[in-house]
């Protein structure tokens, strides 16, 4: 296994980099600062060893156990946030970034930036010249998804908002627009109206009520295709004659909603 | 419900354009060519009633239906491919591109392009500055991959390869591979050769074989972050009162494997 | 493979007695009639064939196919049942036993016999001593329910009502009580009323919403230790090097209700 | 809410009997002795305080805490048991005294006693007339496992074998057999031998591996209708306005096999 092939475009890492550790099953997500060395169970992770090597390199802690060090994915980034809420999950993001259409270029609006988890996400996706509008009236929470959507490197592509969005979005013209709040039907004629027509609604609920009573709500309100739907994930343990799914699982995290804008002017054909 | 804010950016259906129709919970992709109506059980629509509106308008069909003319997301041109293989369902598909950090700008190899659906996911993604490299041993499942990409406007972002991988992936460096054939393992030292290091595996394996073996190769051969998922998605019927999942769903797709390329050298920290 | 040790106590099918006759994956119950041949896809089944033989054999139908006559099981029954209402699935009818504890001896009432289904079921358990009291409004239903207890051997087990619940169940001291009709709530004083102390609520509910209403009613009425569960079935397809569950499965059935009754005059311990 | 209606065949709780005690959803599962008192978190538990009265007591605690007096079920003397294996699951049992017809009067073995937990549930469905032969290989885990039978007061239709299996069987013409063991396919032979013509197999296994070839051994020995389910239990919280499944689920217990036994002396139909 030489890596003579490794040559090509193969990032260095450097301080002010971060890193995500790795070691028996165990991650560290670190932003590596001059003798700033991290401390774990499995012994001292001394920083310079890793500065102007590539991610992917392998080497032992001062214990002797394994540690990679990997460059972080930004699901790495989205389970590493600092919570002050509940986020949306990666199994959940996946399917709302297909069914809402949403990429590269895409404008979109969140409602709720909770911790920033989705907004990282979104502004993964729809960089480098789409944007991201994230509103959250609470002020607590959207200093944090400020934090981390920075963290993430990703500010430039987000506008957060420090206001109540049914008070009234600020964009039009928008392709998706994604609601992460307890009354989510409150905002479906403000969706409407800043959505391009055939753009795409998200909701996100918890409660099978929540998810009803947003869906009628949609039916009723100049959306069609308006669907819901409900994603679960197991973990399969892999290994040789003994494969199996995993014991404990996350039986639920929220119902997704969607819906597409639709002009009612209803002409013949 | 005016329609005065939509003004900014609306894009206006031409021919040439596809159109996803949608009535009574069925959809039709279309290109639209000058008199060539399309005949559905819900009557006629008349091509020409629709060119020059905006995507997202509505207008009844000569019986009279009530019909939608949207813009087809990417889902839309996966879910309508023209098929000669299993595709990979976008329930799977998302959770691929946060796994393996696939985004605007990564390249990507794809072993196995069967319809081309999964090609045309990741094209989407990757699209302006990334690309796919998709290769497929057999011609007449290329043609149909090579002509699904084409008719998602996506041909400019896919290099096919009409070759067996296992004979030699001419690119390196790459960000992520997904390969997507039935002895996925037998491509795993030729994945690690040209990835970069921290650079993403993706293995879709319809059985627990499969995923099992695939799973200890990848340990084996300087792979870390070694796991299996699958997903499940409910479909659930969110109406006043009576709110329930659907009764059929689809059980089984496909194991997902996911993995990290690690550099094996092990330095002291 | 001899069969010398199965002489004790094999049961030799007669002219009368219900087969289930097996091939290729299909089932047919059929209740053997001289002269009356079974005319299958696999080719005729000739019925004398099999009379004097125990339960288990096997034999070639006329197109040379191979064919079991396999004894009946309870769940057999229930699934060949004539039908004119959705019936409580295996799946389900399993766990509303345990939770409910219900046993040979026991006493249970059931409100709403639908097509028997479950009626069946539990006269199978109850028996010999315990008793099914069954009520169905709709005559053509509880017609249809006798005939389908009565060909699984059960109806000495059974008491038919034909009569609505709601104006008063007569028996009392019951073990347990299944409730399966639309409005379930509507029923729950009254089954408090008819339970034993530490007696069982089950009600099955295909929405959610049914669901919710029936818990909160069940708690505000006298009943502790209320709970809801949905139950789902994979089939796995266990070959071997292709072990994998099935593509299509039954996605949802009901919602399961279970409570406890409590008598409410609360003391000082 | 009077309970006049409840003096018929109620049960009162003497000295020597069990009782489930449940508060704020916790439930202790107690033998009444004169003078030993529950202590809980709850706050002490007069035992003197629910002797003489009806199973489905309410009282409180000696710290005002809400206790209810239970009946406990079979299926809480299942949960309950002294544990030094993995024990089968209610959901699990459900359905496999439905697959392999197990009821009143069957006649049962047991291959793998574990900690009694199964074969609780299976004494309670045969009694009075049906019958369990247990066989445990280990010391311990028999006496454990008969301990638990003993309290449940199932010992009368249960007979242990603190012997191998794979040493012979000692009972013939069974009706159905259970195989919690490693190596279940090495039971298969052994097991066709035993039961009756038409008798049912069941395999629990952990693993698809194991589920695999258990599934293509009865294939290849005498039996059909081999099939292979796993069951998922999901629990929902159901409460007025915010209806949901919960957030940890138990994602994996078993795959169960089920086969029946047929003759292989194939004659013409």
């Amino acid at each position: 296994m030489t890596q003579a092939a490794d040559v090509k475009r193969i990032e260095k890492i450097s301080y002010g980099d971060f890193v995500l550790f790795y070691g028996r099953g165990k991650t560290w997500l670190v932003r590596l600062t001059e003798g700033r060395d991290l401390h774990t169970h499995l012994g001292r992770i001394r920083v310079d060893s890793v500065v102007g090597k590539p991610y992917g390199t392998s080497f032992q802690s001062e214990k002797g156990e394994y540690i990679c060090a990997l460059k972080p994915t930004v699901e790495d980034f989205i389970m590493k946030c600092e919570r002050l809420t509940q986020i949306v999950y990666p199994k959940d993001l996946g399917i709302i970034a297909l069914e809402a259409d949403i990429c590269t270029g895409s404008d979109v609006v969140e409602v709720g930036s909770g911790s920033g988890a989705t907004t990282i996400f979104l502004a993964n996706i729809v960089r480098p010249r789409g944007h991201v509008y994230s509103y959250e009236v609470k002020d607590e929470f959207m200093r944090v998804a400020e934090r981390n959507v920075k963290r993430a490197g990703l500010d430039k592509y987000v506008t957060f908002h420090n206001k109540d969005a049914l008070q009234g979005i600020e964009e039009e013209g928008i392709d998706a627009i994604i609601v992460d709040m307890g009354d989510p039907w409150s905002m479906v004629k403000e969706s409407w109206r800043v959505l391009k027509p055939s753009g795409h609604f998200v909701g996100i609920t918890p409660t099978m009520n929540q998810a009803e009573r947003l869906a009628e709500e949609l039916r009723n309100n100049g959306f069609e295709r308006v669907k819901c739907i409900e994603i679960l994930l197991r973990n399969i343990e892999a290994r040789p004659g003994k494969t199996r799914p995993s014991t404990i699982m996350v039986g639920h995290t929220a119902y997704l909603n969607f819906a597409t804008k639709v002009l009612r002017e209803v002409s013949q054909s």
